[in-house]
């Protein structure tokens, strides 16, 4: 059993705190299972003892003459870590805490959160909060909160599950969800997530039989491989998690460090996180939850990216084509025979893909259907969508198709059958009872398609982190240039032939054993920007250039920093023609080291030509990362170039990856700049790594 | 008088086709209108005769025995031309043809087409149509349409006018609206606009009195001279125009191919040009009746894009700042004076913008209202938002709230009130009758707000085109590099000192004139692409290089191109240092010449980093066509790199545009590629004119 199971499942209830004023924080929760029906028994806990909202209340909870697994406490701050004493010693197996007042306040509120939740791991007992809203196990009409949303918005059993760390976040979309009659599974706000967190709850509703679809809401993460672990178990289960990090431009990422008061960490990480672990990232909460609508009635994902519209507008099949190509979806041409048969039906009709039927549809007997028919019969889109104006509006002159519609929906159970159209409550409702969605907005019916196409698709390329390695060997000397590509060609990383030479001699020798012209490097453990003191000289002829070259560099090098420790030249062969491009690894402090792959020159940053993708990569995996950088196109023929060798980039990615992986301990970013990709083979041509500073205790740094 | 006036303002109406089965697509309007109460007089029109729906029927209009000023036809398409004459000899003033089967199904309709408008132009009536879903007065119910979004739901009235080429876009938009309880002041579909077209429809509407917002959709433009004009009426009158265009994607181009059958013209141009005249492009019908409903409701624009934000949940806050970063907002600190205010009234709160006053607002009387006024009295925000989650529902807990925002309003009338939150439709309407608007999800709030602020903003740097100049001098020739750099320098573009040289000894005299070292370019009408032939050499360093050199590329133009006529080589400085970018002139079919202006280099294909914008350009639309390519970074000390000649590269996109606009009759599109901008000045290296091929009968045309 999930160890989150009695937080969900109580037995019975002591509610500390519990108070007979209806209104207030302490009798809310009370009246809420009160008017809802909870069935396990409940047992307010008040110091003034007596009766509760018409139940007998005790002193302690301790005094509760029966067992009791669950509390929920509203205390005032003070006395929580009383209650949470009480509690265990009563022998709960779960802990709310719903007052606030600890790590979000000051030093001493965190000290108090750290005691109460050693409190409870001590006793083998999961702790929700605190600062939390409460959880909802709504089929049980376990109702444990004090979201005043519950006051006019009755919560109604559906497959919609939600985890929030905002319990303001998580009334709002349960509010709005409620107001369009979507019903939830559970519910949890995990506020502080002393104990319990946002990734734990996804992890236990991917087990949960009454949840479908999951919701959640982060504001920050403490645990990136947990995190990783939930979302990548969803979507093994064929949950999909629907997921909102606030915070995604520099505005948001603003307001939130005023908020939380810690850095949001990179935005850019999260957003590829949860891609690679196969969840889908909403951007309001409208999008959240028409997909978890769309979801929670069709109960499947699309199969595939391809989508064929049905429509009696030309201009809305229009639109949503627009609205489908910049969301990543496609529309083939309806096939030779499908085209056909739609012309038989409707002569006048554009057989194309959108299919519009014109307004000559309505003259057809059964047009609709028949032409729904030839897209699913005929075709593989994995959505077909109907637009089909407000004909939903008039329930009598509608009845005919939509008896057709849920006979087709039938026979391809597989495939999703959207409708848009303007509509009464009661049609939509015999339509979704047979997994057909409805949808009064074209845009927003093709946004959610979109994401569950994307969901699936994700899931041939989900990340699956191998088991973190323990502490790796020593890199060596990595603060040189040199010294740093060594560690990568040792990791597989191509590199070209190159020397450190201690005098002009033996660099003019060296250059002629590579051949001409050469590029020679001042190589120095304390230059790090070597272009800063005119540290490089590119396309040396022949031995003489070389010779003095040197002198030049070595000079200039002590001209500029006196006191740098000089190692010689590196002296290398200079490469004519490829793609500039730069590859690297940052450390992100929650979800660990994060390969970037971007365009080099100006463009990485003036057009953030530049992707992220977490370490290590498979071969696939780095594909989809070279796939997300516009600058992977230059290696197409270009406007009549070569084609480059894509192979190497990727092997070269994968390689990169791999030794951040397994040196994760020891380094905190990767530099390479440019990696050039050639028409055979790639080079880099520079590489900088920084280590680790070692962390107070950690044994595993570097030394 | 507006010659469009009797369409929306009959005084007697023929229905021409009216059918006893108000079912029919010919009894619709007439059932539509009685059951609605339109006052004017009724005539049915029906070779049966005898009564319809109630009404005496006429064989023709010609035998109604009163006055008719206004005539809706829908009889079947061979029936159309008599009706049109037949109601002309009656002496209408305005015919809608709400029949079939014209220029939209072949060229025999489009004959028809041009005969009925004809007769109408001749006759100097104003036509709607033909294939028209017909035009709703709605304050005066006249309801001249057969849309069956009538049947549900009756026609409310309101301050938004709808103007729409598809008649199904119209009733989608009318529908959606009118379940979200907005109301219109006309509706009209103009179908396949033989007289009348949108941009009309929207010069009428800014003169009517009924109509404050004016929601557009089109899917081409015939005359964009018309359009520009209508859009900047609506912005000198300070009437939004919302506007959809279907087919900004390629993926939507390609549909609406299919569905208009003619080239949709580049969306971005459409996109330009919306932007340029004031007005806002929706990308969805809700997005349109979010900014309609918006604007309708506080009847007011933004004054800036400043917005301040107060709420109750810190994630929703964020959630709104992402949101406003995303579209083009600011969310200025708030002062210090008000941030000490609001930490004396609530002490935990996050005093900053957004201003999140956290749970202990509901301790604090007046809360909401105190934090609000700090925010409208005390900081110059243009919107001001507060998140209120789902108070709304509870109308008595809210009614002190609600009365002290109103009184808040009232004391700001020119800033925007936007609340957001769950509430009920009867609080929702109190709101509105006092300018505050109220959305249920903070995202859409925030877009429609951008649009309406953005509107604003626009307004102080619109696109005012001067009167066009008649037949150009002529261009002389710009079929060469020298032709055409000539010319733009005639024009004011900077160009380098070159000159073109008959021998070598004649291109080494004119080298040593302008200082080494030199470019030398092949010179001939007939070789357009020089470097395919090897028809350029750059850095030569001295006069035997250039003697050597003009030999050379005389050489190679004869060998790849024996049959072209050489007129020389030409020898110009060459440059060094400098940004490159690239200009341009583009002859939009529809809307004229239009300066492009981009990045240099790959980055222009491959980021797509070019805007447009109509000529002529003014000194500041230049600047702002500056400001939208990215690339323009790079003049401005990018990576410790100088300033560059901002000046000069804005001086040169105003002559570009200058000379384009004065020889528009001439210039079918202009290449300047590149276009070097340096630290003081700029030059064209290379440039191509290419000339409009004269129409037929178009004695405009070049010579």
């Amino acid at each position: 059993m999930h160890s989150l199971h009695p937080l969900f499942h109580p037995t019975s209830v002591a509610l500390v705190g519990a108070s007979s004023d209806p209104e207030r924080i302490g009798g809310r929760p009370l009246r809420f299972m009160l008017e809802g029906g909870f069935e396990a028994p409940l047992y307010p806990v008040n110091r003034s003892g007596d009766t509760i909202q018409g139940l007998p209340a005790y002193a302690s909870v301790r005094d509760i003459p029966h067992p009791v697994d669950h509390a929920i406490i509203c205390v005032p701050v003070a006395g929580v870590e009383a209650a949470v004493r009480d509690s265990i010693a009563k022998g709960v197996k779960a802990i709310q805490v719903l007052t606030a007042g600890f790590a979000e306040v000051d030093a001493e509120g965190l000290a108090l959160q750290d005691r109460i939740v050693g409190l409870c791991r001590d006793a083998g007992v999961r702790m929700v909060g605190p600062n939390s809203l409460g959880l909802l196990n709504v089929p049980t009409r376990f109702f444990a909160t004090f979201s005043t949303a519950l006051n006019g918005l009755k919560p109604r059993p559906g497959p919609i599950a939600l985890a929030t760390q905002s319990g303001a976040f998580g009334s709002a979309a349960y509010g709005a969800a409620s107001l369009r009659g979507l019903g939830f599974s559970k519910i949890v706000a995990t506020g502080n997530e002393a104990d319990v967190d946002v990734a734990e709850c996804i992890d236990y509703l991917v087990d949960d039989p009454d949840t479908r679809v999951i919701c959640a809401a982060l504001e920050s993460c403490r645990d990136g491989d947990r995190l990783r672990a939930a979302l990548l178990k969803a979507a093994h289960a064929g949950k999909p998690v629907v997921i909102m990090k606030v915070g995604r431009t520099e505005l948001g990422a603003a307001a939130a460090s005023t908020h939380t008061g810690s850095l949001a960490g990179d935005d850019a990480v999260y957003a590829t996180v949860f891609e690679e672990c196969g969840a889908w990232r909403a951007a309001s909460i409208e999008e959240m939850l028409d997909i978890a609508y769309l979801h929670s009635t069709t109960g499947r994902l699309p199969q595939n990216t391809d989508v064929g519209v049905v429509t009696g507008s030309g201009g809305i099949g229009i639109l949503m084509a627009d609205d489908a190509g910049e969301r990543g979806l496609q529309l083939s041409p309806l096939p030779a025979a499908a085209r056909a048969a739609a012309l038989e039906l409707l002569p006048f009709a554009v057989a194309s893909n959108p299919l519009d039927m014109t307004a000559q549809v309505t003259a057809v007997p059964q047009g609709v259907p028949r032409t729904v028919a030839l897209m699913l019969d005929q075709a593989d889109y994995g959505t077909v969508f109907a637009y089909l104006a407000h004909v939903g509006l008039s329930p009598q002159r509608f009845a005919a198709t939509q008896a057709e519609l849920i006979a087709l929906k039938q026979r391809h159970p597989h495939r999703l059958l959207v409708l848009v159209m303007l509509s009464r409550p009661e049609v939509n409702a015999a339509l979704e009872q047979h997994g057909i969605a409805v949808f009064e907005d074209p845009s927003r019916a093709v946004q959610a398609v979109a994401a569950l196409a994307h969901v699936h698709q994700r899931r041939s390329a989900l990340h699956l982190p191998p088991p973190s390695t323990g502490p790796s060997a020593p890199l060596g000397n990595v603060a040189t240039e040199d010294g740093a590509k060594r560690a990568l060609a040792a990791a597989g990383l191509p590199v070209l032939p190159e020397r450190i030479c201690r005098s002009a001699t033996e660099a003019a020798e060296a250059a002629s054993a590579m051949g001409y012209p050469v590029v020679a490097k001042i190589v120095s453990p304390d230059i790090v920007h070597k272009t800063e003191v005119g540290g490089v000289l590119l396309n040396l002829p022949d031995a003489q250039a070389v010779a003095e070259g040197f002198a030049t560099l070595m000079q200039r090098a002590q001209t500029a920093r006196p006191d740098a420790r000089l190692d010689g030249v590196l002296v290398a062969p200079m490469l004519k023609g490829g793609v500039e491009l730069i590859a690297g690894i940052h450390r992100d402090p929650t979800f660990g080291p994060m390969v970037m792959f971007g365009s080099g020159g100006t463009a990485v940053e003036l057009f953030k030509d530049v992707a992220f993708a977490s370490a290590p990569l498979t071969p696939q995996r780095a594909r989809a990362l070279m796939e997300r950088v516009r600058s992977t196109q230059l290696l197409r023929g270009w406007r009549g170039g070569p084609q480059y060798d894509e192979q190497a980039l990727a092997d070269a990615l994968c390689r990169l990856s791999e030794f951040a992986f397994s040196h994760a301990d020891q380094i905190e970013s990767i530099d390479i700049n440019p990696l050039v990709v050639r028409v055979q083979g790639a080079a880099c041509l520079d590489a900088v790594i920084a280590v680790r500073a070692p962390a107070p205790g950690d044994s595993h740094g570097t030394h």
